[in-house]
């Protein structure tokens, strides 16, 4: 499997990684469909654990077996498919050399109001399952912030000797933050940079609003004239706070929503530099094949397409 | 020993576990009168710990003795025996080889207020008395919640490693959570599937209740018409949510009962798909013969044949 | 499973173990179609180390694929089956909980001509594979005795706080002792003494001829007027050595020979309070129908049936 | 990428690994031009160690560039390539995720005269180079055999337990036996029951000759008729050798030699039932161009085309 | 490279240290511009953590991009660059061996509130990553200062172990100070005296005004005519405080500002007897050539030129 040129690229920027990380990188860019482009779709499956079982599967029942998960990750032709321990441990034999895989490390759930999430995989599980990375979320914001940042840490860093990467989800979240001001721009732009400075591979953030949260950093963006009008302008106001491009950076797809939506949002991350979309509700809570028909044009989007 | 179609099927869904977890796991499905139906009860006996001697074992005194317990769950035909360190250490060298036991590895007590339990057993405890798996409880809900789910993943991540099962009591528990609420059937579901991404193999929860706590979780159930009239449609709910039937699933007898009760528990369980039931008081706190005469009873519940 | 008389009483010899090793002794004890007498067949296959696999396996093809060994073993209804680390994984998932196996952790091969073997298990191979014992061999007499010993030391200590058994295979060999030397009944007695005192819970010797070996055993047997006339009185004598029957100890069959003789050694340890038989090469090197029939009249033979 | 049948079947024989190590076997067998078959090639790079690079390299300077094995490799579209850590440190960054990489963990050298071999590598080392397996060499029946068996049992048990596979290179050497004998069928067959016995994911032997040995080998090769006259027929034994094919086995291009020899003893490795090739010297110390050449015929042979 | 007797004198003063902590520190001194002098300037860039990515870099959007960092401390002629794990990974093949680099090991966010701040890298990674040494902030005054001093003797000592320097960020924080006390002299000075006390080779404190923060320490400074009433004196005060001189100390630059100011400051701390600059805004905010001609001139001050 040589590399694309442009895979190559991506891979030069990780240039304090040893072989074994890239090797796992490469392994998730050069696969399925976008394979080579540089781009890439993940799919992301920890909504049983953040919104419960009936809120996640019963819009399409056959997605309550893991193996659905897998099949349609497959079959949709996705770059890898991300998910907490028992999800992966329930189909990791079936499916083993058949697709990357992302143990999700840590996890929330909406039964508990603190704003942290639980361990509850590890690094020695993720080589034991043949995962290419691990997946961790912190809550930039949040009073566990530091904690969630320490524990990644320490993930991390064994993930690195171990030659897999490192997926960081950064989610702003806490008291003294807005509720709108969890999507502002200030706010994405400001939890994607953590992410970099933390020392993640891929990061993943949701697509900013226009809004701007922090007194401070609004004055910046309007005395440096920085252009947050379209979705467009502000993800590349985001890949910029990712090392200038030089982190691999995702987004999620947020609530299920209309197809048009969705694909607007995959036009915009496309045009400002982003490298792709992690994409959980709204592929598996659709039937089957509708979900296909869906990555179908979102693959040709990112593949510039459509 | 050889398997039966039934358990072998069982035992394919645990697909990523190594033989020995798997052999830990066949002992339980293979022993006792449910021996290779598929079906399972097991006596649990962390009363005294939850409730003290005088509520637990004072209704029928023969039960302070801990052989008590082996002996009513090996002559009542049960598949396992689970138990705090003490009490398995008090029958341990007795009983060695003559019934599966489950180390229940942590335990709360009713003189204490806060929402969380006490590691009280480690594996290497588990493997000196010879069990065939450690037994967990987290609180879903509870502010302690995240801190249980990372005690679980560290010792169940010993276990595996060592060949044992892990059996995890997943109950809803917590300042936000109603009175109500902790059996509602979203909650329940809930705890399941929780149990299942954390990576227990059998998992342990409360009979449902046709009540909705959450209202994001109300919505989806009355939309999508999911059936929960009927313990046995909760049930199936509940299965669903433990990977679609892919991890045995077991409910507990809750507080002591008339027989009428229990016997229709045990059906609706049968009927939704659930494996069978854990029943620690409304056994050892009835007279020794009421007791055997009623488990006689649930098993050919189980079995098909009432 | 309730244990039988015979197979408490053996237990008891064991009072210095824990209940996890006493229940793995059980599981071997309860097992198969001598389950609860006290008396045992183990097949062993490490004949593909010792001898290769043509000399080993060409005689009856099928035993070339490991599934065979387990196969016999549960057809026959043996209590267990002891073999080298590659040839329990090639069966142990299929078979898992079906047939206690013996992890046979070190090993020697003919193209050596050292008198030692290598460590080719672990105690945590045995725990992910779900064996009830590790197997081990010494060869008292050789130069790399003392190192052989040691080994077993550090193995057994683990294997024991992990709650598994000990099979200490003890044969004596080393340019001190004649050929004939090594199967003398005061050499046999000697070797089984030392495993008994190196704390193995089933000792493994070679069924002993009236040869005496060393000479100040020879004037202590014929002043002492021991009967060593027949096998059955030096069986006694052996299991006299491991402690006047408080060990287990069975007899290896040695070179395949016709069913005469086999039956005759097997009537001669049963009436001399030995155990049973480890019989490897004269179980796989017969056809499957011939050799199922041999093992039959063995286990009669043993049942007292024969 | 989906597994063909073939590797699906293969992968099943490994039913005691976890996924991880089944996702790397997978690498290897689903990668190249043979991806897919159950069959492949592996270059292996060890001649440096062994004789020295003059005698190594020097019939095609090129290749005195460690870069010139991964482009070969690739170019040709082998499944793999094996080599010290020096080698793969020489170029898994600028390969990293394109060829399925093997770090052979130890080495000789032929200015020693020990019949042994040093450990220049770990597990560590495979997972940071991003290996997909790691290689060892073991001497059957040198007096450094056990020890050498004992390192491997060490690194595969960590390999295995990090997800990675072993690949064993078993080649008999020692006082006892004749230079002829070391290539014997009777030697070859026992050198890969041997590695099989010790745990070994992929076995490398050498093209066995119709020499016997063993006088007691002999004795039953004779006996059983084992037919040994043709190389595909001495295959067909080393294959059974090897749990009757439920380990890959593949075998060693030996000295440099003609592609008429070459390609014949590919035909015989393929119908024998042999998995494939394992070619250093053939490959390396040709001109690039005849090289590729002689590796498209090999490879076409083994789909079964030549 | 020969010392300077100046360099010699100042490693004198470390004399507890091992020889690899001392290179480190003398490879510090001796690079650039002022490499020899005793002085030093230090590139900082932990402004993306502390105040988000566009506060930090859109005045200047070259500095988005890790690499510049790197050139401009380079170009200047500096000691050496400070910064985070992900902006040290992101550089520091590219420039392995130009540049000494110091890995901040702990980082705050403005996004939380918490006065603490999260580990974020290790020796290991400082190691790794060939930095010379570790930078780690406390917050004197802070409730969490207790655990970041805690936090930095357990790096520190795995840092002077590791032949690595450790530079402390002492910065007072907390409620119990007045905003104005944060740069008090007495405070600054305490907050050096902590910085020393606690191992730090090198110190960095703000430059202190003549403010005078706690009652007790008020009194002595009057009572004993300490003179505080120019920065110069204030600096000599602080340079007392960090051992008589015997320890390294640096002075901040704080909010960005007016060349004047910076050079005015310069010129005081060298007359003051400091060691030189940190200074990070200052640097990165301006464009390049404007930076450069900055830095050139503070150079010259140090140089005693200007």
């Amino acid at each position: 499997m040589k590399l694309t040129r442009k895979v190559r690229d991506i891979l030069t920027n990780y240039e304090s990684d040893n072989p074994g990380t890239k090797a796992n990188l490469a392994r998730i860019l050069m696969h399925g469909r976008l394979g080579g482009t540089g781009k890439l779709i993940i799919l992301p499956v920890d909504q049983g654990f953040e919104h419960g079982p009936a809120r996640s599967f019963a819009p399409n029942p056959p997605a309550y077996d893991p193996h659905y998960m897998f099949e349609i990750a497959m079959e949709a032709g996705l770059n890898a498919y991300a998910a907490p321990l028992g999800m992966i441990e329930a189909g990791a034999d079936t499916f083993a050399g058949q697709l990357p895989t992302i143990l999700k490390v840590n996890s929330s759930n909406s039964l508990s109001r603190v704003k942290d999430q639980a361990v509850t995989g590890s690094v020695k599980d993720a080589l034991r399952l043949g995962c290419s990375a691990i997946g961790f979320t912190i809550y930039p914001g949040s009073d566990h912030a530091f904690d969630m940042i320490e524990e990644f840490r320490e993930l991390t860093a064994e993930a690195k000797a171990s030659g897999l990467a490192a997926v960081l989800w950064s989610y702003p979240r806490g008291d003294h933050l807005s509720k709108e001001g969890e999507q502002a721009v200030d706010i994405s732009a400001y939890a994607a940079h953590i992410a970099a400075l933390a020392g993640a591979h891929i990061i993943k953030v949701k697509p900013p609003t226009s809004f701007l949260e922090l007194p401070e950093a609004k004055k910046v963006y309007e005395q440096e004239k920085i252009p947050i009008g379209t979705l467009t302008e502000r993800i590349r106001n985001v890949v910029q706070a990712c090392f200038n491009g030089r982190r691999i950076v995702v987004f999620s797809g947020g609530a299920s929503k209309g197809e048009g939506g969705i694909f607007e949002e995959a036009r915009a991350i496309r045009d400002g530099g982003g490298n792709g979309s992690i994409i959980g509700r709204n592929s598996f809570q659709r039937p089957r094949e509708d979900a296909l028909k869906m990555l179908d044009t979102l693959i040709k989007i990112y593949q510039g397409k459509e």
